[in-house]
């Protein structure tokens, strides 16, 4: 942040007074600019023995199988979110959706809350965020080819909770190395 | 939004190409500037049969009671900042921290994380933002003095499941009316 995005004007980082941390502020307009972590949403779509994951059509990590995920946006539930977003990158539709895992991931100022859920039918088809859709069963995994290390991390929980067929809510970190 | 935090020109609301919703868009240097809910985190501290009420000092709702509760910061923990904001709003310690109950509130782009937690010991104490901090068995709760409708909501689950003595995780919707 270079400018104020109320006035224009330069904004400096600076510790404003009963605070601890740097904020970005404004000494034209006195406006103080806080910067939050961002949540993203998603599902892991199961069907029968399988679950959908979706190639990246888009930048980073192009090519990279992942599950449907991307940001929550203003005005709309954390279930709404995991379900748009499902639609918007496999073209499919979930039913079943329950919270399952939340990650803090704070080196990059991020969190992923994933949610069980099923597939309606097996019906999903290319969009353009992901160039290929695939039902994997869990011997099928690309494993050294998944997209982010919270994707990883969501199906090796997925898949070890799976063998007792309960799935309790939990916070995992995500930690840089 | 009226100007471009990147370059400090005005910006315009418009649905970006191969987007739904409106955003703000720099057209100078060609940014797009995204805004995405806000997550508050905070705790429901035990002691013994009652829990611990801050009466606000700072507007909004000053002099009403509330949960320790405040925004996530970038680059800590949900739980990090549950325990930090309890800290700065009551002088508390406290421990065994849950997650427990999550509320989209979609009409003010806010979401709340509550965490089921215990005081270390009974100690906690007015701070800059609370003018008076009390344990409050669940026939004392000002009903009609708590500052929010999303720590009405929490206060009332608590009750209801501390007559089972489990408290599992759940997403409660806060509607406008």
């Amino acid at each position: 942040m270079n400018y104020c995005s109320d006035c224009g004007q330069p904004v400096n980082l600076m510790i404003p007074a009963d605070d601890h941390r740097p904020r970005y502020v404004c000494h034209s307009c006195g406006v103080i600019h806080y910067q939050n972590p961002k949540l993203v949403v998603g599902c892991i779509p199961e069907w029968e023995n399988k679950i959908l994951l979706c190639r990246r059509d888009i930048e980073p990590k192009k090519d990279k199988w992942t599950l449907p995920a991307g940001y929550l946006e203003n005005g709309e539930t954390v279930e709404n979110g995991a379900v748009r977003e499902t639609m918007e990158e496999t073209g499919a539709a979930v039913t079943g959706v329950a919270p399952y895992l939340l990650f803090d991931i704070p080196h990059i100022n991020q969190l992923y809350l994933m949610f069980h859920s099923r597939l309606v039918k097996p019906e999903y088809h290319v969009t353009p965020e992901s160039s290929e859709l695939k039902l994997f069963d869990e011997k099928e995994i690309p494993w050294d080819e998944i997209a982010f290390k919270v994707i990883e991390k969501t199906l090796e929980q997925y898949f070890k909770d799976r063998q007792t067929g309960r799935y309790p809510f939990q916070i995992q970190k995500i930690e840089l190395h």
